[in-house]
């Protein structure tokens, strides 16, 4: 019997050690300043410890009167008690009036409370007439006050590095007075197709040609995932064009991709370039799609050779290069994508132990249950499949398939 | 007794009727066409319909050799088949190449599949020696081909008008050879925060003042929601200067937010300028946080009056606004948030019946379940409780409160 050989990359390495390779190769990007109003979906650089109290003072939390408590004790819509106006703080006002017993002054939501008073009635509970107030509900201390300090106390630490910026983030900074803040700059990020079957779209179909959609596909992941895309390009399966671009994007890239050219095709030339001037960190990883992956460095850059199947590429950037950029980044959380539990609604069966797989899945939500439908799909150049599809099962290594009712994870596609 | 008097909004609209008053003002935003590499996140205009056939012509879906499925039958590693190697078609290439029984071609991944042939044999499978090609494995017909139209057949419909263009879409459209594509316009939106008390930050803090936080969190969610901000300022609690900053936005807004000054306080004009100057749609929502929200319209634009407390305004942006914004795009997902199911950690009580409230929880993956935890707050000001947050569980208006170890949708905050 005559040995069958394995072409190309003998061994297919996991992708828990791929990963530990790659991110050992991985500095974490300067830091520069940017405007508060330019940091949504950026990653935080620094922890950020509140300066201030917030709220920086005892303010109003309702429209009505700032008293003494014990002024409205056993008042009632039948019997109320009366006090006297003797002011008005209006928001925004630093005032020095002060209150005593039988005393109330008008006030507004977010104003401070003045000395002496313990509680805001509100308005709706009152009735005023030549400056007599009626207080027609008895209030307990404290009531209607946004005590200083109670949302942030000063010195405490708020926000964590690594941190990605949303709205909610850039409230709370903006509450503390940052109007610029801490981010780790964007990778720089050169891509390149590589097929002599490859159109750019906008020209018509040639006999054996398809449309380059591997460039315009990464550059969106690229930017959904934080990293700046410097160069986006198809390039010909020439050994001599494809290391000149390879070197000149190595000049001012962190990371370069590519997409297509790393198999063990006759005009896969990547692979020997990368060895020949570089480095190859990993070449064959164990999953499908995305077993052709080649991770490899040159000078300071990065490289990604991804399969050139744009399922294949989807997801390897899913899984490798996406939470190679956050971490250049210092972002706390590598994988953006979130995770739902869903059950699956039939058998799947898995050819071909020893890899990790990812299945595409449809998510319907029934009653109080979200329920997982694989995507029907022929190989992994299906874009369609992707598509139609909400989120990704993974199916580890030595796990036979999936049983129908299962309880999965769906990690849904990045948004 | 005296009757207490309701002062303000005499009446609270619930929220499904306030949101279909608002939408019956709603128009279709104009399409405009952009580039592919400048479409993600923004919403498709057209149906597509595919004028191609993906793959467009049988194609090989491994590297190998293109042969008669036929010569393989009954070949093993012990007893191989052989035939010829009588060419070689390469990725790219339009081939005239044929085949015959007992030949092969040799063929790369992607290369149109030659006349005559019937299935593909990876080169694992095979060795060759002076152009007679060894096959280890017998294969049925049509094994590794992809078949044109395989993954979408020419004339279907791919893509429905209203899909928000993510990296999958895009990679759809860049294959079906779209180098452009038509898109809903950005509405122009301005943001108000109005108020005395308000500083912008980056000055030190005054007594009695706060920073700004909701013109910068306004338009970071404005900006994920899909929005153009054209003008964002904090203005002073004056008629005449609120008065001219909404006719001002009026003339090149489609949306006016303004965050504080609807309640009723002292300072409160916005109602009034609006009923004077334009129409109020609804004020007074039975929701909380959020149930000062106005909504009104002044010539072509329309107004949103959000709470000025920050997580009230944040809440009210995600219920209304942030739809209404979507449904000028024509998406056909007004609210973009992620719902997962998770169980609540402890009996929630709720006081005051007949709104619809919105609780604030973090969400912890445990074993294969999710767990809300209610994220302890005071007051709708206080800007860590979204911080601290992962999302929202609604609690309808009728209900009394949440019972431990229910099983809840909770909205995950917008990415």
């Amino acid at each position: 019997m005559k040995k069958l050989h394995k072409i190309g990359f003998s061994k297919l390495t996991p992708l828990v050690e791929a990963i530990e390779k790659l991110f050992s190769k991985i500095h974490l990007n300067p830091i520069e300043e940017v405007e508060i109003k330019a940091a949504l979906n950026r990653i935080l650089a620094e922890d950020i410890i509140s300066s201030l109290d917030i709220p920086p003072f005892d303010r109003s939390a309702m429209d009505g009167y700032a008293i003494q408590a014990e002024d409205s004790f056993k008042a009632t819509p039948n019997s109320p008690k009366k006090i006297k106006l003797v002011g008005i703080i209006e928001i925004g006002e630093s005032s020095s009036l002060k209150i005593n017993k039988g005393e109330g002054i008008k006030i507004s939501t977010g104003a401070p409370i003045p000395e002496g008073s313990d509680a805001v009635i509100k308005i709706e509970d009152t009735e005023i007439e030549n400056n007599r107030i009626s207080l027609y509900i008895s209030l307990p201390p404290g009531k209607n006050i946004s005590k200083k300090g109670e949302d942030i106390k000063g010195g405490t630490q708020v926000l964590n590095k690594g941190t990605e910026l949303k709205a909610e983030h850039i409230a709370l900074l903006t509450s503390l007075g940052f109007n610029k803040v801490k981010v780790r700059t964007k990778p720089k990020i050169s891509i390149f197709s590589s097929g002599d079957e490859l159109l750019e779209p906008g020209v018509s179909l040639q006999p054996g040609k398809i449309y380059n959609s591997n460039t315009p596909m990464i550059t969106a992941l690229v930017n959904l995932y934080g990293g700046l895309v410097i160069r986006g390009e198809s390039v010909k399966d020439n050994r001599e064009t494809i290391k000149n671009k390879l070197f000149e994007a190595a000049e001012d890239s962190q990371i370069i991709i590519f997409t297509g050219g790393t198999s063990v095709g006759t005009k896969d030339y990547l692979p020997e370039i990368i060895n020949d001037t570089g480095s190859v960190l990993t070449h064959g990883i164990a999953m499908r799609p995305g077993a052709p992956v080649l991770i490899g460095t040159l000078k300071e850059g990065i490289i990604f050779c991804l399969p050139g199947t744009p399922v294949a590429a989807y997801v390897s950037f899913l899984k490798i290069t996406g939470p190679a950029i956050r971490k250049m980044l210092g972002c706390s959380v590598l994988d953006p994508r979130i995770e739902i539990m869903a059950m699956i609604d039939k058998d799947v069966p898995v050819s071909g132990l020893g890899y990790l797989h990812y299945l595409r899945v449809k998510v319907k939500k029934e009653k109080n249950e979200f329920i997982a439908i694989p995507v029907k799909l022929k190989g992994s150049g299906v874009i369609s499949s992707l598509t139609k599809s909400d989120g990704i099962i993974e199916i580890p290594p030595h796990q036979e398939g999936l049983k129908k009712g299962e309880k999965l994870i769906v990690k849904l596609f990045p948004r």
